[in-house]
């Protein structure tokens, strides 16, 4: 590639092509300054024919803003943060922000290289998310000079925090199995150190009756079937069942066509995370609870620009609520429900 | 201090040095940036104590640079974005520079935002990728003022793109199928649409022989289930099943196991993209050809790199190749190849 391509056109070349000082060229393109209007028009289609783009940073000297917002992820899949950044996204387009994403893999050390980096880039503000919101990342975002919203990981006290409503999505989950006319409800989740799983559990008891069972085990396909080993050596098993993801429900409904039960004539099963991938190639697709993680996002990005703005955000945890989207696991009239349309599109 | 090793110090280990980052160091020694006389007086002497003697080249490049990298990416899923992304950080995190994630989702316009807030936010260059080498991004690179590298998406006749090679990655799957003692291969695979798609059955026909058969269909594990229902019609069905993607080898087994054909002993399979959470999940867990999109980060982030330092960088297409990861869908000694031990490694 050609190297002189490479270079950049700087505010001396505008200055130098349209034959006045860098002073003069700078003051044009501001607006600001004493000189002919002839003088003024010529910077700027100059400018405009080289193809000159305003040094960000200088732009940020003077209205303290760089207009770019730091990403930083420990959510080395990609699973919860791409839908959340395209959230984020969606809500700072318009206002001329754009997005820095840095992974940094639970690794301190990478941590602070990427924090410092945004603050030497002068970011107007950082997005902290992760997997758990029982778990901090692995650099202190506390003391610094700038303001940051915490999303699907713990903060500190004071923080602005955003989460899914895990206790309202496993209730929505739980009330439908139950609005279906299924009688015994089986929880089977993820460990019971995530304070997801607890939430969840918490409301499926609180639904169901403290004595429909919860059980622990690994966030797996395999621990799916396991599962379904263990309930169906009992003298009734289950007619219901409510998954902690989409991928221990994927092998809740594979173990279960493979003794001959049918899924949802016998068993209706429902999933958590509503991810794609796994939920529609189940047999048959998967009910799922969805955490609106492209909305949560939204919000980060509004609550983000109102900090970086000085606008007032009461600090605290935020908990958006998630939806149930309807499939065919779960079997019962799809039409009962009201807002049958709107979980369809979020097919 | 001699000169050869003052030529060596390089602005980072004056950043590194003198705890600030490499663009804080860069601004000190030019005089420009915001930052106290106290830290500004420190990177100086830091600089003079090192003997850091910056060319004029490498002064003008140095003035001239953000130490930031632009990745355009039409990935919205991210399956093939992050392990790239997570290689390029690995690339440029020790030279302190940090990486833009913008995902333009096929949206020309939302493409012209991303990349104009890059170009004002004066990045080093653009790391562009998609999903397919045979699609260029809705957005034209091809014009601007600065290095672009192209990943996994078509560039112009004379960029610098990087893709893996499907021809060898498919002849080793199809090669390892055939040490095997396996004689009647099939290959499933996705819409013939696809340039890999047919640089894969390409290779696949050349080592099986042109009567092997190759079946196309969508990405879908129900497409590996339909190409079962079909190929266990003819009289002689495939004891050998090398998929184009890891979901339609995971239908492929799944439906093997439905009819009683037994994966490994009856018919070997082998997928394709080595994604983990598919792959691992396969009863049993499948054997599939890893596309290193890791080290296609590192070596893009490496070559954006050189391209921004103004190096020499040959355009054209680079091949970087595959590797296959042998679980136990195909069978067989494992013990008998020879780099055993880095596939397991690679598990």
């Amino acid at each position: 590639m050609d190297v002189a391509k490479a270079e950049r056109i700087r505010i001396y070349d505008v200055a130098r092509v349209a034959g006045v000082s860098v002073a003069t060229a700078s003051k044009a393109l501001n607006d600001t300054g004493r000189m002919t209007d002839a003088t003024r028009t010529r910077v700027k289609q100059t400018a405009l024919a080289l193809g000159f783009r305003p040094n960000a940073m200088a732009r940020a000297l003077t209205q303290q803003r760089s207009f770019t917002i730091g990403l930083l992820t420990n959510d080395s899949y990609g699973r919860f943060t791409l839908p959340v950044m395209a959230g984020i996204n969606e809500a700072l387009v318009d206002q001329g922000v754009s997005v820095f994403l840095c992974g940094i893999e639970d690794d301190a050390a990478l941590g602070k290289i990427h924090v410092d980096a945004m603050l030497d880039k002068q970011v107007d503000g950082i997005i902290a998310t992760g997997k758990r919101i029982d778990r901090r990342l692995p650099v202190d975002l506390s003391e610094l000079p700038l303001p940051v919203v915490y999303a699907f990981t713990e903060g500190p006290a004071d923080a602005v925090t955003l989460v899914s409503d895990d206790a309202q999505g496993a209730r929505e989950a739980t009330e439908w199995l139950l609005g279906l006319g299924r009688q015994r409800l089986v929880h089977v989740t993820g460990p019971d150190s995530f304070a997801s799983v607890s939430a969840r559990a918490g409301a499926f008891r609180e639904a169901a009756g403290a004595a429909a069972a919860v059980l622990h085990g690994p966030w797996s396909e395999a621990w799916g079937h396991a599962a379904v080993a263990q309930l169906w050596q009992q003298e009734t098993p289950p007619d219901a069942i409510f998954c902690g993801n989409d991928q221990i429900a994927r092998g809740v409904v594979d173990a279960l066509r493979e003794r001959g039960v049918d899924v949802p004539a016998d068993v209706s099963v429902i999933g958590f995370d509503n991810w794609e991938i796994v939920a529609a190639a189940t047999r048959p697709p998967l009910t799922s609870v969805d955490m609106n993680l492209k909305e949560l996002g939204r919000v980060a990005g509004r609550l983000i620009l109102d900090l970086a703005e000085g606008k007032p955000v009461e600090p605290g945890i935020r908990t958006l609520p998630c939806k149930l989207v309807v499939r065919q696991s779960c079997g019962g009239d799809m039409l009962a429900r009201p807002n049958r349309q709107e979980e369809l599109q979020g097919i």
